[in-house]
């Protein structure tokens, strides 16, 4: 068993409203440190592959089949061995 | 310049519909090897903090004051100095 942990973020030309809306949020709250927000997708998979490369592989067709945008958005992911807990 | 990565996810005992609703959809793609997908908030804050213990203590509070939902969310973070590329 592996479990990926997939990060799904907007690329960096593209405006993040969400994320402006948040450091808007934060410094009315008095926060006046924050100085950029950007908020994405974190999504934890657990899957059974053969090996690390069919699970890396594997991965790759999940995010570019339907868990990522590719015209706004951008990916990266780690593989854990086993369920991590 | 500190960078905080923020990984919001429900907690265990919360049911996950748009987790379930992906993992349906990779099933029917015929990804027969997923076996739970949950999902959750990837949140990326670049701040001025003094140091890092209060850039962390500032964290926590973005968190519990505005980020996470404390009845159904937990949350974890990395931290990092200077702003990451």
């Amino acid at each position: 068993m592996f479990e990926a942990r997939i990060y799904v973020t907007l690329k960096e030309s593209v405006l993040d409203p969400q994320g402006q809306a948040v450091l808007g949020s934060l410094h009315h709250m008095g926060h006046k440190n924050v100085q950029d927000v950007r908020i994405g997708k974190y999504i934890e998979v657990k899957l059974n592959s053969a090996n690390e490369a069919e699970a890396r592989q594997e991965i790759e067709s999940y995010c570019n089949g339907l868990l990522v945008n590719q015209v706004i958005e951008t990916y990266r992911f780690d593989l854990l061995q086993g369920a991590a807990k």
